[in-house]
């Protein structure tokens, strides 16, 4: 049995080498590749990823899995090995269900889509993309079909980026907190706004870096480990667990917008990081969902980047590195502005308050049209009536609109979202129980120091990778379900202070 | 037939995908990798090259190989297909006729002789290397050995990196050399040594690197299609034939260190993307060897990026690039500072003329270790005495003596260094022809303009990858064999005018 684990991990990391390759050449892709690198790169990661399926979903991995299933059963459910077993089935299972040749198709489609929609944004051209979504929309319909037995069409496309979350219980945690944030937001957005002008004057690029990369090197984010680079959009992206590095992007003319960028990655970067060194190469070595590792980023950028105590200690050294350019604006302003909230179109660039209701748009519009109660011709006008009902806003044109995200023209319609709000309600519950834990907290980070809140998200959460599944971690490590509580409370006492409610 | 043409080219191009994805981690590694990642990525490389041998050397490469002898028999020898049939069965049988077992045990020998390299050549410790030296030299026997029929056990060797060259034809050649270069060398140093200091003085790291791009773009090198990057080790790289990149290093007290190594690796980089699209992805898609590479770099670099008429155009440039730094600099100094002749000890830092010396007692040495008429216990005292023999000068210690270069302790004993020379002698061989087609080459040089050359580079040389082996490459541009007549009237007439000889 030993040498069949053994065989199965040697096969896994195999895999895993392939995939991580294809990492680095798409790394290399958005960092430094030259134009005419281009049509090469495609085909190459092509390469990589099709070896890399073919290897995962071969009849010897098949059998392997199957002759394990006795060592997995004796061993108890967290054992690492067991563990290994579980996911690697999980995975197998998930590229196996669907038949090679329908994926190769919806990827190929996808491409295609995903082209249409940068021509057709500039140009506010959603009908041209329409019999394109049209097709997505059967694809993530097709999709879900070859894992049978769910309650909802979009709970296994939810599984694949928050496995074990379901479209009602999200549904039902997302109605709850829009009753909380609605309120919320009015009451806020009654008031004049924040004047957050003080963060769109000039910030030369070079001591935005450093400025940032000060601030993540004190978070714990190791530059032995990693390091950052520019590109268009910013991403995390890991190589191995000894090698996870951020992007991010950056405007002279906007210091939030690479600030808190790179605060966002450097949170991703640090889950991966913390991720435990027996797990190198193996399915295990990953954050276990998009909604955790969302909490994670979140947390980072939000919970502590955007904190009082975090800018009692920061705001003078950020005056320092931009001399002269902030002499006029006190702590105060400067901590309003960063938190200004506001009703807005555009979800990247929203506050924490109203952002999860862009969220929250999304997702219900991707439930109605894989429930075949929204047709694509009219998700136009329904994403304004959202955006009215919600936001009381409307976008003057689609591009601002439903061609905003690039989501459902480069992947399925479902799943594609959620995760970014559970991120959101995740943070709260986790730092709430750190806090429990550690009420030294937030008066360590008003002095700089991040390692007790570092320490325990990686003895906590980090160091497990995919052992447990998110509703998993969540109950073990907070000993409850997912529940808006904790982060509405966060809200609440944060926004209530800085807008007297 | 066409099918199982079709068929090999695409088995040929997903080989070729896995080889350029290891390409793009090894220059990550060199470039842009933090130290964290170095255990997983020697991992990764790894996997990438055993997937891509493994492919290569599969039962049915060989079975369509087979088949496709007819097709290739019945076609033009210098047709594309014929070439690439013949190419891809040249390597195939290369990488077939050497047990897998004995490939994975030489390239975990060469991994720990790397290693007890780097270690042995700052102690000055020859010893510490001694037996794993032994070990490569049997290796080295017994690889070439898989390739019976030999005339001199070291021409399979050498076939690896100069197809078609033989131990007794360069053994020949260089001799007829040596005779040439030993009175010229001792007729330069017997007069006043050049004044190079002022090559010494300081040159800011900026202004380098924008002067050498300027120059490799006005060569033609297509930064859309490159780029240029700090490493260790300038080397140069490809990951497709729209993806050639450099790498340089530079010293700012050294200004020929970053300079000349810019021109050299532009020169391979210039090789590889002028090859014919159509053999993309191909193993035609390559330099054809060592030799004919080395001869466009060194042509690049020392013909044209150290002649008279090149610094006429360029040096007026270079003294406003650094501002006060060059003003006492005549350009009659300058061109006899980056063209100062002396003995020295270090192959890499020797001057044009010299330099073939250093790599001859290489040869000569390799030579008699492979024949067994020189001991590995012996090499030591051999390197010293060929250094007296030839430049007059004793290394105090192995440290810049026989610990001096990495090759023997990376790789094979045989092979690794006669393609330096025969690149010197290739490119006076090819810039001559040029000449005799395009007298007005050196005056457009005057004028800082390369395109006749590097057109005519391109069309007769550059385009044609692999399709022809060096041999052939040269009797087809020159009309005439490997010769060293062109080379030395080159050498004669620009250290003749320097020297007064």
């Amino acid at each position: 049995m030993d040498t069949k684990l053994q065989e199965l991990k040697n096969r896994l990391y195999e895999i895993n080498d392939l995939n991580m390759a294809g990492g680095v050449l798409g790394w290399d892709q958005a960092t430094y590749m030259p134009v005419g690198g281009a049509p090469a790169r495609g085909r190459q990661m092509a390469t990589l990823g099709r070896i890399a399926h073919e290897k995962l979903v071969s009849p010897e991995m098949g059998q392997l899995l199957e002759d394990l299933k006795p060592l997995e059963d004796s061993l108890p459910y967290d054992s690492d090995d067991a563990s290994l077993i579980r996911v690697a089935r999980r995975t197998y299972e998930r590229q196996t269900q669907v038949p090679s040749d329908r994926l190769a198709a919806f990827f190929q489609h996808s491409a295609e889509s995903y082209q249409a929609w940068t021509e057709a944004r500039p140009k506010n051209d959603f009908k041209s993309v329409e019999p394109l979504l049209e097709k997505t929309l059967d694809f993530s319909r097709e999709l879900a079909n070859y894992f049978p037995g769910y309650e909802h069409v979009a709970d296994p496309l939810i599984d694949f980026s928050d496995f074990g979350m379901k479209a009602s219980s999200v549904r039902q945690v997302f109605a709850d907190l829009r009753a909380q944030l609605v309120p919320m937001v009015k009451a806020i957005t009654e008031q004049a706004p924040a004047d957050d002008s003080c963060l769109r004057r000039t910030y030369p690029k070079k001591q935005q870096i450093a400025f940032g990369e000060k601030i993540i090197r004190a978070y714990g984010y190791d530059f032995n480990r990693g390091r950052q680079d520019e590109t268009h959009h910013p991403f995390m992206t890991k190589f191995s667990l000894g090698d996870v590095r951020i992007t991010t992007r950056f405007n002279e003319n906007d210091l939030g917008d690479g600030l808190f960028s790179t605060l966002h990655e450097s949170g991703h970067a640090m889950y991966e990081l913390g991720i435990s060194q027996d797990f190198e190469g193996s399915p295990l070595a990953n954050g276990t969902s998009a909604g955790v590792h969302e909490s994670q980023s979140r947390m980072w950028e939000n919970i502590v980047g955007r904190s009082r105590p975090f800018w009692e200690h920061y705001y003078p050294q950020l005056q320092a590195t931009f001399p002269g350019t902030l002499d006029d604006v006190s702590l105060d302003t400067f901590y309003r502005a960063i938190n200004k909230v506001q009703r807005s179109l555009i979800r990247t660039d929203s506050d924490e308050v109203t952002y999860n209701l862009h969220v929250m748009i999304r997702f219900e519009l991707e439930l109605q049209l894989l429930e075949g109660t929204l047709a694509i011709k009219d998700l136009p006008e329904a994403w304004h009536a959202a955006y009215e009902e919600n936001l009381g806003l409307r976008a003057p044109d689609d591009r601002d609109g439903v061609l905003q995200d690039v989501h459902w023209y480069g992947g399925l319609i479902g799943g594609a979202f959620q995760g970014y709000t559970l991120g959101n309600i995740i943070s709260g519950q986790f730092y709430a129980t750190a806090l429990k834990a550690h009420p030294e907290i937030p008066a360590e980070v008003g002095q700089g120091k991040f390692d007790t809140l570092h320490t325990w998200l990686r003895e906590n959460i980090y160091k497990h990778g995919s052992k447990y599944t998110a509703p998993e971690l969540i109950e073990r490590v907070t000993g409850s379900s997912l529940t808006i509580e904790p982060y509405i409370a966060y809200l609440k006492a944060k926004y209530g202070e800085l807008y007297q409610l």
